[in-house]
């Protein structure tokens, strides 16, 4: 029988990718939704060739005109739409959303007991606690799709956790891996869009050259496994090759390798806990011929720093990080300010913010938006 | 509840690392018996801080000396001995025996219905099928504990062999990596037993150093692990620190890793599926600093193409190919022949040796007997 897939952003990087997954195993998979977001012209290209159960967009005027065309789909809007269509009872929910948003549909999924991979990292980051005892309550599997912990999930399999000595996270060291952090001052937008090893979004990239993805991924790899903080390194590997490690007790190392190619984790997420043929390549390791790895130096990416220490400090405190961080990068983004202001504003708002060592899911939503409207402010409030 | 032990050959070099691996985890394991062949002092001085439901003995004078001296440990001696400990019904047989000999106490053990930690790479290599199928037939488990076999069913744990692309065997290279074939000519004894990375008996080092070792692990991987020979494959990797590699289907390759301690992988079998801390040391990649891989060339090491026909031929020409290398290394270590001469001295007893397709264990070790009859008269019949 067919897994029945509901992708939430499948217009998105990581949805494209999703379908391109997809496209060759349709004996395997059935989608049955998706949201696309104000790309209805994605929704409009696929339904021409598929067909769909549901589908859902975030503007109602593209609701109003293309549900009238397709009477056979059950079509949705707005935020609310994506919290129905994550609810519909399916195999697997894909929530490829960005920002944290995705944290609702996440909640919504899990409450109707729908497994989820997961690409969302905003909403583990900023509600990961409040997610994975969700998960827990409804027995429901997060399986993340991100490489890093794609990589460290994988590593996991057939083992213990209670036998894990160390995760290791590695670390490409992002657009300025070579800079010192005078040269940092006068970097480009146009240098840090320059990502040595992975072709992500704008937003992803500039969280590479900042180090606040590794910083995320941190905190993401704490809620996701249950590995406390003092268990989770980091290592610089420039290659990208190794996409983390697993140590256990017995001193023994387990890692996941492959080329750069986000479909490897993509189709595992769908696949596990077996595997399919996929289009990627194999990676060549006697053409690379070798491997190379150096300490991740905290003092010259003190966003690391930030990272566990927000993490550590938990409750609404990685929520202001990732609130902080998100305003500060659109900021550089929009030519606002320098690339060292990303740090700067982050620093600032996480020591002025309140908190909160239990927030709810709105004290959490409520702290990502100060943290961004305090980086607004401080830029002068223009964005 | 302990986990009851049986170790064979618990005098020789894995035997020992098992006991130093055992010493630290005693409320986990309870050595009920061991053998330890012409070595009875390692036994007296065991039982001098120990107890023994059972030992066995190589020679009967030993055995009549020291069972008389411990009333309440049941002895056994030779090669029945072996057979008879080996069939006591325990959770877990190591099997640490040097040789082919170590093949019967395998399917003893395996009758008895006891799961069988195995180190004795002979045994897989000339009698693999028969072990495997006897162990398929009475439901047993065969848990490798050669660091590479290790690795590779480490990288196969949660997941389904079905998926798996490639196994990729590493190889250090062995005491003549960096030699040419004109060079080997001339190469000592002395100079062959310096292996760069493991300290192992003289026997596994010269083995090492013709790549014959790492011929048999690619039979003992077909074997362990029922895949084809196509998707078996070496790799160079001086280091010795990744111990092998598994690709799956999607172009995922796990990899296990360590510091070159036996130890690793020996306690992995004891606790399978389980780990637990131990005495060796954790790898430390940052100080490492790079990993290398290359092509290992088959032409240089042509010991390794004959291994591979050998394998696919199947039958007994494994047996041949182990019984051949066997006295010829011998005749090596005793400076009856020259480096190069173990090569030739294999080639032509494979060569010259007769086809048996389905061999009985009889015809099996008739076949190894006879390829090292070969050799010896090869060499002018003098040992």
């Amino acid at each position: 029988m067919k897994k029945k897939l509901i992708i939430l952003g499948a217009s998105g990087n990581i949805g494209t990718q999703v379908l391109d997954t997809l496209e060759q195993h349709e004996n395997e998979f059935e989608i049955v939704g998706m949201s696309v977001g104000d790309r209805a012209g994605v929704l409009e290209e696929y339904l021409e060739t598929h067909t769909l159960q549901y589908a859902c967009l975030k503007h109602y005027d593209d609701y109003e005109r293309i549900s009238a065309q397709y009477p056979d789909t059950q079509f949705f809007y707005g935020d609310e739409g994506l919290q129905k269509i994550a609810a519909i009872k399916c195999n697997l929910v894909i929530n490829a959303l960005q920002g944290f948003v995705g944290a609702f549909p996440t909640l919504k999924a899990i409450e109707a007991g729908n497994n989820i991979a997961i690409a969302n990292k905003e909403s583990l980051v900023g509600a990961g606690q409040i997610i994975m005892e969700a998960a827990r309550k409804h027995n429901v599997k997060i399986i993340p799709i991100d490489s890093e912990h794609s990589a460290i999930f994988q590593c996991l399999q057939g083992n213990d956790k209670k036998d894990v000595r160390r995760i290791i996270i590695t670390a490409s060291g992002g657009s300025f891996r070579r800079y010192s952090r005078k040269d940092l001052e006068y970097v480009t937008l146009e240098e840090a869009l320059k990502h040595p090893s992975w072709k992500m979004s704008p937003k992803i990239t500039i969280d590479s050259a900042t180090m606040m993805n590794k910083g995320f991924e941190v905190i993401e790899a704490h809620v996701l496994f249950d590995i406390p903080y003092e268990k989770i390194e980091t290592i610089m590997h420039w290659e990208s090759v190794v996409h983390s490690f697993v140590e256990y007790n017995d001193h023994s190392l387990l890692a996941q390798m492959g080329v750069s190619d986000m479909r490897i984790p993509i189709q595992y997420s769908l696949t596990y806990p077996d595997r399919l043929p996929n289009r990627s390549e194999a990676l060549d390791l006697e053409k690379l011929g070798s491997l190379h790895f150096e300490k991740l130096d905290y003092e010259r990416f003190p966003l690391m720093k930030l990272a566990y220490s927000c993490g550590k400090k938990g409750g609404n405190m990685p929520a202001v990080l990732n609130g902080a961080n998100e305003k500060a990068v659109e900021m550089f983004i929009m030519g606002k300010c320098k690339f060292l202001d990303i740090e700067r504003l982050i620093f600032r708002a996480v020591e002025a913010a309140e908190f909160i060592p239990e927030p709810t899911l709105e004290q959490i939503i409520e702290s990502d938006r100060w943290a961004q409207n305090f980086v607004r402010k401080s830029l002068g409030g223009k964005a």
